[in-house]
């Protein structure tokens, strides 16, 4: 198989490790290039939708009939493998037969054609479609699920039925005084209190204003944009690779705990309690920073010992990409959350929560449309694929390969590479700085290769679930290839 | 045809006016009840969904397969005429036509089946979809749109997009400081500014935490949620009918303006300057208040006056039901806005702006999905449908008959029915009371129409685009019968 993949690339030096032929049955072979990228037809569409919107980060424009797989294919008729998956929401490639299937069926027409208010009125299949897509996947200890158009309406809402569960538990049996009522209508404490969330440094949870007060990744994101005064506690930076460098991750993870502790404290005395802390089990926008198990675990307890919410954030981790469903499975924890929010390859966004977290009055989380059982559909289907292919055995097969080869090639261009890191394919590697870092990824986009970058200088890998090891050798030859040339 | 009209429902004493029979081909023939509303099929999955959600806010579980034009079917069995709509959001009725042929398209399956990062990686159909779409019924002045994916995520964009331009203008040629970039980080001024959006009593925007803060319908939507200091002025509270009305309406209309202008210098001699009014052209969740083109006209000006951007949030009011395709048509000016928000009727949200509004950098305003092109699809043909078949005439001649028929009914019954108000079908009529609002709405559910609440009394009509004065008469025999069985 190694002659094979050399015939398809020219100029490959490197193949880290014999690959089976790709199982996918709807893929490509591999990439084929006919321009540099954006093409032609990409820049005349830019143009003309520079018209209409700022264009400023549009990569190309696709022809997503086209793609299939692992494979993306633009407008100029170049055929990418995609290692960024629309930043991480296509969980088992293009236009898989499974999903078109879905289409195909007349059964479920009226599901896209008559988008219904599921808070009020939901179609008949609702209870069992949510059961058999997103709670055959619930979290530990959880069996209530709110579905949400996006990730940040999923993270507002669960914000905000932190922040009920949080003042009800203040309140105790007492009804809302008056006061209260009168003065939520007005902005004011103490009917809207002065409470917090508690985040952390690098992270981040969307961009809608409640939201991008607990995102720290970017300035850009933030600058400009009135926002609350609620706490921020460091996470940690680690050494990698995680197990040669145990003792010092220990005591920068006891740090950081440490610190979220006298942050919570803090801020109860400053009048704006921490109701409620999130985290990303890998913070994936602010450069994939990783932290140990046993961190979690002893923040999840910190969260209960000051009566804090703990939420965690799946929606980039989350459906599967670190080789278990949701990342938080790695800590090992019978209960490892009370919230636990989702987008992205679920395709629907939405949050988990243990019953206490439901709010105690309808309309109080409440909005027009509260998901799309569209989306639903599709994911069952997505669940199904999942199941019968093993995919998760799978990623972590690839991401095994993909990691192995990443701290090779480090190995091998100390001077460009270095932090090579990932759970399943969800994987990530630093460059010297942010300009060799999209040298590169414009480098390996020219040549076939499609990848994210994250944080200052990081490279991420957010490969479908159909990314085999096959596909792993075949970028591993192109990403050499691109060092290679590198001056 | 009254004789047809008396002949499909038993009891009519009311018929405000002869009707053809519907143009709605695929429309129903009228209301058929089976049992009382929910029946026993609904309570049934009200009991399954209890265990994963709070379904306080459910009325019943419907058919959608079944529903046909005007008319949602439910799970018992029950045929309702919708005058509701999912909370207005079903343009052109259930199942239309020309919506299962989208789906039947096979050169439309892969835009659902893969939905993409419309900010980085947008389809090649997707500037002519937006051109033939949205643009083609953009408001005057605005040649700029950003789809989101609901109606909060719009509201919220939008905000940030005000926030963006008004802190550029005020920086003029100089790029952010460092201390403006650091600070950003943590949530601190001057990288997160004290700016804040004037909003109106009784208004709504939607409920993520930015939102929230403009929302001032109800309390239990705001309750214990933590908020920002940002002004809330008076709305016109008028009297109806409003040309009976012209110089007390006026008097109220300028003692708000006045307090809009208060609120914007005292705001500013706070530190929280005002950098964007937003107001609905008829509040609808805070009772479908109405104010007149002149006072709209005059704080437009005000908002000009003072540097603020001006915001119309048509997230209800949008898409035809008024009779115009924007609510601020009515106003008739050519700069009526600076920014205009939609979500519900145009299926996907989103928010069209002036040129100047468009923030200077790439991913200012960003997230994965930035709303879904499978939306837009569905939207254009509702607009050839709109423009086929002249549904804003339609709406405007089944808007007259319908409030005509409220002023006949609260003549007829004036204990009970009070301040009939309208554009188009966009109308609302006020119940002695909370209990009796209720009463009647759900006395007319099991008569087999289905209408909402507003406000703290009122009812508002919400049908679709094809509700014909077919449709207001037979709604106005079953309401007379409705209002004629109160006690």
């Amino acid at each position: 198989n190694i002659a094979l993949l050399t015939t398809i690339h020219d100029g490959c030096r490197y193949v880290s490790k014999a690959a089976a032929k790709p199982q996918v049955e709807f893929d490509y072979d591999g990439p084929s290039m006919k321009t540099t990228v954006p093409g032609p037809r990409s820049k005349e569409l830019m143009k003309q939708l520079g018209q209409i919107q700022n264009t400023g980060a549009i990569n190309f424009f696709c022809n997503y009939e086209e793609s299939k797989g692992n494979y993306l294919v633009d407008v100029d008729g170049n055929r990418m493998l995609d290692i960024y998956t629309q930043i991480s929401s296509i969980p088992i490639g293009y236009n898989h037969p499974a999903l078109l299937k879905v289409m195909a069926n007349p059964n479920n027409l009226s599901t896209f054609v008559n988008r219904p208010a599921l808070g009020i009125l939901p179609p008949e299949n609702f209870p069992d479609k949510i059961t058999e897509s997103l709670l055959s996947v619930a979290p530990s200890g959880m069996t209530r699920v709110q579905t949400m158009s996006c990730g940040a309406c999923s993270n507002e809402n669960a914000y905000k039925a932190i922040f009920i569960w949080y003042r009800n538990k203040e309140r105790g049996q007492n009804t809302p005084t008056n006061e209260e009522l009168n003065t939520s209508m007005i902005n004011q404490a103490p009917g809207c209190p002065e409470l917090s969330i508690l985040s952390f440094m690098g992270g981040f949870h969307g961009r809608t204003l409640g939201c991008l007060a607990t995102t720290h990744s970017k300035a850009i994101h933030k600058l400009d944009i009135p926002s609350f005064d609620w706490p921020v506690a460091p996470f940690p930076r680690l050494q990698y690779p995680l197990d040669e460098f145990t003792r010092e991750n220990a005591e920068e993870e006891a740090r950081c705990l440490e610190e979220v502790e006298d942050l919570i404290v803090k801020w109860r005395q400053k009048g704006k309690p921490v109701a409620g802390i999130v985290i990303e089990p890998i913070q994936a926008e602010g450069g994939d920073n990783h932290a140990s198990p046993d961190f979690f675990r002893r923040l999840r307890n910190i969260a209960r010992k000051h009566g804090c919410a703990f939420h965690v954030d799946e929606v980039q981790t989350g459906g599967g990409g670190t080789g278990k469903f949701w990342a938080h499975e790695h800590w090992g924890m019978d209960d490892p959350a009370d919230i636990v929010s989702f987008s992205k390859k679920l395709l629907s966004g939405g949050y988990y929560h243990k019953d206490e977290l439901q709010p105690d009055k309808p309309y109080r989380i409440f909005n027009t449309w509260m998901g799309d059982p569209s989306k639903n559909l599709f994911l069952s289907e997505v669940l199904n694929v999942i199941r019968r292919e093993n995919l998760l055995e799978e990623v972590t097969r690839s991401g095994k390969a993909l990691l192995n080869g990443l701290y090779e090639l480090q190995a091998q261009y100390p001077s460009i590479l270095s932090r090579a890191r990932g759970q399943g394919t969800f994987c990530a590697i630093d460059a010297f700085d942010d300009a060799t870092r999209d040298r590169i990824l414009l480098k390996a986009r020219d040549k076939g290769v499609l990848l994210g970058g994250c944080g200052d200088r990081s490279i991420r890998f957010r490969p479908a679930l159909v990314f085999k090891e096959y596909h792993v050798n075949l970028f591993l030859n192109i990403f050499n290839d691109v060092l290679a040339q590198h001056k």
